[in-house]
């Protein structure tokens, strides 16, 4: 069984490097890092216990990569586009995708460019950066909610593909939740998301100051009801309770940047089609407007572009 | 006829200088500037024109001021709490208050506090920054509209009190454009300051960039709206086309900052509670749930409390 990582940051370098180190055949994809992991391989530290792989089977170009029975896509969503030349270069035939990235409907893009495949989608529970070239600080957590996509979002349950990768990363020390229902994970997973990776970026801060304030904390609770309220409409239940949860969560949690700060702070490109828009058009084709949540979308789009110089 | 000034910052001191040069008795009431201005009076510098008053009627305890016919209130609301002991001190029996500030209801709480003043409100067309101490800059535009303030905001016309205000304020060159209904013109007034005021905070920039960013125009005209509608349901009727009139000549204005990202770059509170919350808590007074603003204002309270060290 044959293991292609597309994207080797800090949720693809993390995984892929576990499943090495369990002894499987992982072949890595790499943009600006190539040259150092081929020459260096990947060094982990993490609160788990810190490993080095020196050699790791590493990559520039996706026709270089042999076919791969199983692909674990961990590209920023922003990078999305390059899916449609990687994805046909290094799957096999009813090969198995299995989708690590934020935001909503990416399941159904990637069925759509590869409709012979098995579509998986990933929602991770982790905390990690790059710190540097293959280099990867896992700070905390690191499990992994699954579900595999159904057409037309029909739920499929737990098929036999889904439970191979379920076993594999399992093996390999990676906590799996299954979800035989991808569509509302994708949706409960938005409503921390859409609550807090935007804040962080707008109020340059971490998670543990914008709980601390009453405003901040009231604003992140009424984003995180207008995003159950889209669920809802989209036909995901989630309970009301679900915000004071997300929100009692992160107030236990350490202080904390979320990706889309991370992003900002590196000066790349932010994920606010996929976990802001794609949900406010969602919910708009269901006649809902989050009102809310488009105002953080607008001031996002608007920091994004002057933080890259891009008015 | 005596003129007190309370608050001689960008906007009180500006047109209390013109009050000066044409010749009236002018008090002016000053905090951190006092000594400097006590000793070194007044400077202009100003698109029509620069001006030094070498020596001006300075105070800094309202107590020593002299008893004056107009008070004209020109502090930052933030401070509106110090108002209840000056006011008493400085103004004459049945003496006229003009509030110079922004935001809604201010004339209400003044009339509360003296019932036997005539209390005018006015809304300044103002580009001028204080920068340094008794030093003002003056940009651009200058004019004011004046209405009378009416018990439960009801209109009470061109009075011989506002009439007087006009005529002492035109005669010191002060363009004046008078209003019947003082209600109507602070929300109008409204329409630009929520749509500009927070986002150039929020988003750390001047209107120029902000509307020329078609996200950030998209937002500022939303807001608008909502605050039109909001103002409507509070029975001020603004017409929606009155939204784009506001962005179409912000668009044409040179890039600006409004007092509230003056007041954020030099560390000093921000009049959130003006021109923010009082709107949203008459609005939802009357039923109408301003969420839009409410988001600007949640994270204005965050971003004030932050930049003044105090989460």
């Amino acid at each position: 069984m044959r293991i292609g990582i597309i994207g080797t940051g800090a949720v693809g370098g993390y995984y892929g490097a576990l499943l090495v180190k369990k002894g499987l055949d992982v072949h890595f994809l790499l943009n600006t890092d190539f040259e150092h992991v081929r020459d260096n391989g990947l060094l982990i530290e993490s609160k788990d216990g810190d490993f080095a792989l020196d050699s790791v089977n590493a990559y520039n170009r996706s026709a270089d990569m042999p076919k791969c029975d199983i692909i674990i896509v961990a590209l920023k969503t922003t990078h999305n586009d390059l899916l449609k030349s990687i994805l046909p270069d290094t799957i096999k035939e009813n090969g198995i995708i299995v989708m690590l990235q934020n935001g909503l409907n990416i399941e159904k893009d990637i069925a759509g460019i590869m409709p012979s495949a098995t579509v998986i989608g990933g929602l991770c529970f982790l905390c990690s950066h790059k710190i540097g070239p293959g280099h990867i600080r896992h700070l905390d957590y690191g499990s992994i909610r699954l579900g595999q996509y159904g057409k037309n979002d029909l739920t499929v349950g737990v098929t036999k593909e889904l439970q191979l990768i379920s076993d594999t990363f399992s093996k390999a020390g990676i906590p799996i939740h299954l979800t035989e229902n991808l569509g509302r994970a994708r949706w409960e997973k938005l409503v921390w998301n859409m609550g807090f990776n935007g804040p962080t970026v707008i109020l340059n801060a971490t998670t543990d100051l914008i709980v601390k304030n009453k405003s901040s904390c009231a604003m992140v609770a009424e984003i995180m009801l207008e995003v159950i309220q889209a669920a809802r409409i989209c036909g995901y239940d989630i309970s009301e309770d679900f915000s004071e949860i997300m929100l009692n969560a992160t107030k236990q949690m350490a202080g904390y940047s979320p990706s889309m700060k991370l992003d900002y702070d590196a000066g790349k490109p932010l994920e606010i089609e996929n976990i802001y828009w794609r949900p406010i058009y969602a919910a708009e084709k269901k006649g809902y407007d989050m009102k809310k949540s488009r105002i953080l979308a607008y001031q996002l789009d608007f920091l994004d572009r002057v933080n890259r110089k891009n008015v």
